[in-house]
């Protein structure tokens, strides 16, 4: 690895549906899987999984299967998992304090190493064993701890310069879920979550099922 | 419409980003936009945006781009939120209380009907202008007020009770937040939400770029 590979959203975003699954394969003593077999447990088609799976490099054996451990090892190294990734969360808002307890992240080694918000009743309270942070030592902070990711759970008018506060303090990539587009620069990954997209989904099958 | 139509999942999460954007333009009177236009703005090629859009029929019109205000009720009424589509959360914590706080849905037209928790110290408090219901009124109240869409953020050891009594109350869609997999029949759509996917999709950029 080493070397940056465009791989397409939807492939990166089942690697880790991928990684799961073979983690309670493993778990139950699986040691090799056919791309069938782990489509039928997905409900992905075969042809989508070797599809994923080769951008990687020749992990399966034609007629034998995946290596269950060996490709947990590769998807974990793949998604820089396999050492621990240190995350700020700036809001300790509902959303901020939902994420901040998320047990889901602590499964990939993400570590939350600080919370911000401005909001002198929420500074110095606790949220998932950190104390609130006052907004004003973000840069101080996130740079001595090494905070490659930054999240954003502040109203949208503040996600702009808590965003620039982020990006000078050093993060490699921003989380934003204020419903608001930030800029950042080229070297900085930028996702942009926007939860709204979830209900519309389920509100298309509604709708086309009449 | 009416007519159930296959579409993959990602031309459908992208419908909601170009709803917003075209909804943008109209706002500040554009009429007419091409999709090499529609895609500057958005970051997603030209091909791709005609890909997307040629599930539904025919839009554009060669040479010319497509009709502002014609796309925005196209997409509107394929995505089933040209009427209101009423939603009710289990589950009052922070996530709950964030996801019925977020400013998004009623961009959509989407209603928060109900909200349901079963802890007595939260019973009868107020989340985003509702009172939270004990979880027992769920089949009940569900029924009556005709919930579509039930969004699940209990524990993972409570979310497949809490997803049988809302199919049992006859929502027709699931929201699935609860880090388990959760069985429903097959004519109810459910989706499952995975936060730690963004936080892995920025690690991996991150891991990429060294």
């Amino acid at each position: 690895m080493g070397k940056f590979v465009l791989i397409p959203r939807p492939t990166i975003e089942r690697l880790p549906i991928y990684l799961r699954s073979l983690t309670q394969l493993d778990e139950n003593g699986v040691e090799v899987i056919s791309s069938e077999e782990l489509g039928r447990i997905l409900g992905i088609t075969s042809v989508q999984i070797r599809k994923d799976l080769s951008y990687f490099g020749e992990f399966g054996r034609r007629g034998v299967g995946y290596d269950v451990s060996e490709l947990i090892q590769q998807i974990t190294e793949i998604l820089g998992v396999d050492c621990p990734n240190k995350l700020a969360i700036v809001g300790a808002g509902n959303l901020g304090q939902a994420l901040a307890r998320y047990e889901g992240f602590q499964e990939y080694g993400f570590i939350l190493a600080a919370i911000f918000d401005s909001d002198p009743a929420k500074i110095g309270t606790e949220v998932a064993g950190q104390q609130v942070l006052a907004a004003e030592y973000i840069p101080e902070v996130v740079r001595s701890l090494g905070v490659k990711i930054g999240v954003i759970t502040v109203p949208a008018a503040a996600a702009q310069e808590v965003a620039t506060q982020l990006v000078s303090a050093g993060v490699r990539a921003i989380w934003n879920f204020a419903p608001v587009r930030i800029e950042a620069p080229p070297e900085v990954e930028v996702r942009q979550e926007n939860l709204s997209v979830g209900l519309l989904a389920l509100s298309y099958y509604i709708a086309q099922s009449g």
